[in-house]
């Protein structure tokens, strides 16, 4: 963020500040200070600071008048007014999200310290990889033309082998990221009305994706070892449900891997209650510790709708993902991809392929379990010296985040909003909770901030009121 | 298709050949023919050949034994024998695709004739400005991160401009192509057994997702000038239908444009019964005579959700579209499309803002409306020399397709499955109607072949029994 640098967010970073800065500092018709003036109080360059300007005079917020400088704009005439009341009655009921997960849904401002982001940051993508790969995908031979729905063929192999011997290419669907394969599965599997099983706490974007389909949340219990199996026999026996969602490996928000001796017990609870696991492998890629568990769809192929995403392991803008699964559910599946999008850009699944099956693959994935290692070594520490208070509940072995519990009778949206105000975003642990929680939480991701931000961050959270003992 | 050449399908094609010819004329144990051999067959170059051997080595079809030769696999060991039956009971019935649907979905396999694509052939592709677009894509600061959900802002910025002054940026979202776009509109607005009103015959591919979803689909019958209105307004009684789709231009599949007389009819009968129409304007750039009609969402701003993809003049592999809308509509547009899929792919995004805006874009526009013009009488010249007694039902000023009526009884699905045995893929009219049509059609497309291809096409009809007057 240097002078000089111009790092890749800092177009972005000033666009917000000025933002803010016309919200709250100006009115309009009010003169803009100069490019010069601007340049040395947000410390960027005046190529950065004008760009950002012009994306401004775009946005129809400012105006420029050649020679006279640059000015607030005045507020556009105001369109006819509408009355849009019969939308409301056409639409009807809304199973439209909280405004807490849609807060999660958009990227920190600039300057916050994002320890609520569901990614890592810039410096964890194998930037070089993604150019190289992508220049050459979009130039492949028949690359940009239409693709089976199905996706690529050596990029479903390449899921395929990943799983081990029980499943083929054929048994693999190609979706644009994570989120639309679990889209997809829920849609696919569960009928608007229908239970659908997950732990409680679970990852908030089935959370979203079950309550927007009217799908009825049926909590099952978690502890450190993963779901408890006993109680997962019960919620099946009381809901009649027919799909249980889990993460086995590396939960998110927990970091719990369903435990070895649980595994075989999961499974028969499933099998008792003619259910399906739809099983997110979502953190396969980001092990910190020895080496990951067999996923579930290796012991019970044709129980399991697997789901496995590359996007955190390779960047955001890698939205590829696999879905796998043997007997009819497959075709369920494959006919819900197929009319949801037809199928995946062909240039995007080429790159992932390339990606994956570079030499240079293993040596990021392993360069980034190091980076991420670091970063939880250091969050943890600097929480245990600074903010004693805050319990880690258990050291992770994978995935982006540490699961706190605030003490006593804390509130996580208050404790949110005052981070917030020190500069800090975290993550409300109700976000993850399907029904009322046993106490207070909040998420906490090492992933997008290097070390020393990770230092200051949980340093700025010791000026929070009531926590500074 | 010459020996030297290696156009982008070839290896595709041999793939394909080999394919039929292990699944016709071999047993496991054979020995394949030696590449020398089967380079003279399929007229490619040896490299092309070899290419698709190790594909089909990949693919555990074929076993290589160096010194030896090539044979066919014997097949896999038997897997442990699955009892899915249990996977029946807990999917329970099936909202899943007809088999004649499925089939639409899947590319035309090689040496067929595909006057049944959905899509232009890759000679109607703006490779070298797709190239250029994707690697300059590719490097751009911050493409890789996470976007927001709405999507690229100047790629937002330049549909609202498309749409004229009524919308603006904030009004629109990106979607990753036409079909996604129409399953979030769909899912966003009519829920689970409502009724859905669409013109017939209209695109298969609303058909499709509306029955995914369980909607409860209304035909409206259409006639040259597209919609009729006095049917409309019944229809709008009669289901108490809350939605309207609609293709005002360039209707798939009949190439029907909504006269300028009736737009006002159609958005005053929404308006009377408190409805959305949802506008898939998925032709604008293939505009063949004159000039476009403005969208109705020009006309009904607050009334229309509007679809807009630029897969079909660029190409397939480019899965970029907008949805626009106001007012309370566009915030459940939003949280359905950043719930199904978070946000669409950066790299994507901006390989499409910069084919847009490329200074070369319109003369590509031009060169595809002149090539679209030329093949679209091309076809019909021929069809009317050739197989006088097929009627084609008027000449589209747009779009892609011919609508064929059938002589007298014809059934349409033997009319396809006899010109698939003549190598002629066409598509059967039945796929276009919700409910009962009042004749037999087929959908011819001119887009996915050069103009000799359209010739021979249409002469292999010829021989077809029953029409070879």
């Amino acid at each position: 963020m240097s002078r000089s640098s111009d790092a890749p967010q800092s177009r972005q970073r000033i666009l917000e500040s000025l933002h803010l800065l016309l919200a709250q500092d100006f009115q309009p018709g009010d003169r803009l200070p100069s490019v010069r003036e601007l340049t040395a109080r947000f410390q960027a360059s005046p190529v950065t600071v004008s760009a950002a300007l012009a994306q401004l005079v775009r946005e129809g917020l400012i105006v420029t008048h050649p020679g006279r400088g640059t000015f607030v704009a005045e507020p556009a005439m105001p369109g006819p007014v509408r009355d849009l009341g019969w939308q409301t009655v056409a639409l009807s009921e809304s199973l439209s999200l909280p405004g807490e997960m849609q807060a999660m849904l958009r990227p920190a401002l600039s300057g916050v310290i994002p320890f609520g982001s569901g990614y890592g940051d810039e410096s964890l993508y194998p930037l070089d990889l993604l150019h190289r790969a992508a220049a050459n995908a979009a130039r492949r031979p028949g690359v940009w033309a239409r693709l089976p729905p199905e996706g690529l063929e050596p990029l479903r192999t390449w899921f395929a082998q990943q799983l081990g011997h029980e499943h083929r290419l054929d048994d693999v669907l190609i979706a644009p990221g994570g989120q639309a394969a679990l889209s997809t599965a829920l849609r696919a599997l569960v009928p608007p009305g229908a239970p659908l099983l997950v732990e409680s706490p679970t990852y908030y974007g089935v959370l979203a994706a079950a309550r927007l389909l009217g799908a009825r949340l049926i909590p099952v219990p978690t502890d450190d070892r993963g779901v408890r199996p006993d109680l997962l026999r019960a919620a099946f026996q009381a809901s009649g449900g027919k799909v249980l969602y889990l993460q086995p490996l590396y939960a998110n928000p927990t970091g719990a891997v369903l435990a070895p001796e649980r595994r075989e017990a999961v499974i028969r609870a499933a099998e008792e209650a003619g259910a399906f696991i739809i099983e997110d492998d979502y953190a396969r890629d980001l092990c910190l510790q020895g080496t990951p568990l067999a996923p579930l769809a290796a012991l019970a192929p044709e129980r399991v709708v697997y789901l496995r995403s590359i996007t955190k392991s390779t960047a955001p803008g890698l939205r590829v993902a696999a879905i796998a699964a043997l007997g009819p559910v497959r075709t369920r599946l494959r006919n819900a991809r197929a009319v949801e999008d037809f199928f995946l850009s062909g240039p995007v699944q080429e790159t992932a392929l390339q990606v994956l099956t570079s030499p240079a693959w293993p040596r990021h994935l392993q360069q980034l379990r190091a980076s991420l290692r670091e970063r939880r070594d250091v969050m943890r520490s600097a929480l245990a010296r600074e903010v004693p208070h805050l319990q880690v509940t258990g050291l992770p072995t994978g995935g982006f985040n540490l699961w706190v519990r605030l003490p006593g009778d804390a509130d996580d949206l208050t404790f949110v909003a005052e981070a917030a105000r020190l500069g800090v975003q975290v993550s409300a642990g109700r976000n993850a909770f399907p029904a009322e929680s046993d106490g207070s939480y909040v998420r906490m991701s090492y992933a997008a901030c290097p070390p020393q931000l990770i230092e200051e961050g949980v340093a700025r959270l010791k000026a929070m009121p009531g926590h500074g003992r």
